[in-house]
């Protein structure tokens, strides 16, 4: 699938269960694939839904609980069996940088690419990286250690061409092309429309939000607002509401509070606890709250619009 | 399932495909569960076939390719996070003990249970546990790395009671369980027919051999001889004996030939290479050399007997 969407491929919380697999996801950036999280079994997960190791050069790690990156092992290691040669540029935090060296050291592993390692203490306000129309932001979320949310947003500079034009003048699909692009417009009887007549002013840039683990925090949601979808942890109900708190994690109600406050276009919701045979009561909790909330489901590719 | 048998969790090798885990599996010694290597995803195929945590108190992990440790990880946060209070007793290559431990400092984990870590390369041939009847011991394959195989020996001192007597007297349930456990026999006519009359003597103990990672290497036969059942990798299949050779694996006509020499009574074979998409031509290759041998299967269980 093409544009710019995520894909889940684990939604569970520490402990997996025989339907959820721990935190990870695939945004895929026009031409690129950048992974949020590597929780364990990562690797098999992509095979499950077919996603190729193809142009996945980058991968952002939360936080350093094991479900957030135990998967990272394995991924490097295939990647490096696979004779990879392209660069893997790892946003993560600086603990995990002498942790995977120690581990490629014990597996006797020397890898035939360069392994890009990138504190994310290092990222104040600069950008992690651009590709080119999306940017690719952290800020902070509360969790029980330096936890990083994740903010993707893609510049939409195309021109929209008028509608009513479209209607009257039937152009070609060749020509609305490259009217997008800027070029003007002659009719049959020889007439020239300007590009800024028969166009509109760009769209708004789309954004994603990435929000896993924290427990509620008013601070969240200045960099949440603007988010056409937002996904975010809700490891309890509403009824565990002191848990949450205790544990750094967010309830539903939690989740859908922020989107709501911050006024995102959908919430997702995910990190579920292994506790939940049924998600139903979760999403209720949240819709009263939010109404254009989701559950995500593991190998379900949702776009950012 | 009782007894002494083998489920496997994972049979491939270093590269995972959409129906082969790396390589893990659960032995059953009486009321005790003994995980031979952890690869990744090993504690999801745990749930996915239904074994449970309890009684798995000892973890083998023959070498330090990741494919034979990266589960480790999860598993023991998994464990910790289940409130676990046993010891886990952890017998593996000398070098993933500070591994494990950086893992823990770096994920903030202050396990609940003990860890005792146990370095393989202190048991030259002391037992690595005695449980109930069965011994655990390992001996050296021949790898890229330091490698060991282990072998189980259940020490069968069960007496057998006689079918003649059997037929000729039908003794109650509990009273064979009684002559089992050595009780003499008193027929309806006041005879005493004492427990050597009508028993047979002990049978011979019951082994399983695990081997993998290992090129072919004569000194490997010695240690299997006398296993009712060997697991032995077959990366390659036989027209590919350069490429086993120059990596320090097997093919499957190599592991047929170490459980002929050995005179094994079944061979399982394992440890597949992600090229394979039909392992038929493995299977007949070894047969041509020992004809009692089976493709293992994910999440099947085998007996050892």
């Amino acid at each position: 699938m093409t544009g710019f969407n995520v894909t889940i491929l684990g939604n569970g919380s520490a402990v997996p269960t025989a339907t959820q697999h721990p935190s990870s996801q695939i945004v895929r950036l026009s031409e690129e694939q950048f992974m949020i999280d590597c929780g364990e079994g990562a690797q098999m997960q992509m095979i499950k839904y077919k996603i190729k190791h193809r142009k996945l050069n980058h991968l952002f790690v939360s936080h350093l609980h094991g479900d957030h990156y135990f998967g990272l092992f394995g991924l490097v290691a295939t990647f490096h069996l696979f004779g990879r040669e392209e660069s893997l540029n790892i946003y993560a935090p600086s603990d995990l940088q002498k942790l995977l060296e120690h581990q490629l050291r014990v597996s006797k592993t020397d890898l035939r690419f360069n392994l890009n390692f990138h504190p994310l203490e290092d990222y104040k306000s600069t950008p992690l990286f651009v590709s080119g129309d999306y940017e690719v932001t952290i800020f902070p979320l509360y969790h029980r250690m330096p936890t990083w949310g994740v903010k993707i947003r893609k510049q939409d500079n195309e021109l929209r061409v008028d509608k009513d034009f479209v209607a009257q003048y039937s152009p070609s699909i060749d020509q609305i092309i490259s009217i997008k692009k800027g070029a003007d417009y002659m009719t049959e009887s020889g007439k020239v429309l300007t590009n800024k007549e028969i166009t509109l002013p760009v769209r708004s840039d789309k954004i994603y939000v990435y929000c896993s683990d924290t427990v509620f925090n008013e601070h969240v949601i200045d960099h949440v607002k603007g988010a056409d979808l937002l996904y975010h942890e809700a490891t309890f109900d509403s009824s565990m509401q002191n848990a949450a708190k205790d544990k750094y994690h967010s309830t539903s109600v939690d989740a859908a509070t922020v989107a709501k406050k911050a006024g995102v276009g959908k919430l997702l919701l995910g990190h579920y606890s292994a506790r939940f045979d049924d998600l139903t009561e979760l999403l209720l909790q949240a819709r009263a709250v939010f109404p254009n909330t989701l559950l995500s489901e593991e190998g379900q590719t949702y776009s950012i619009k």
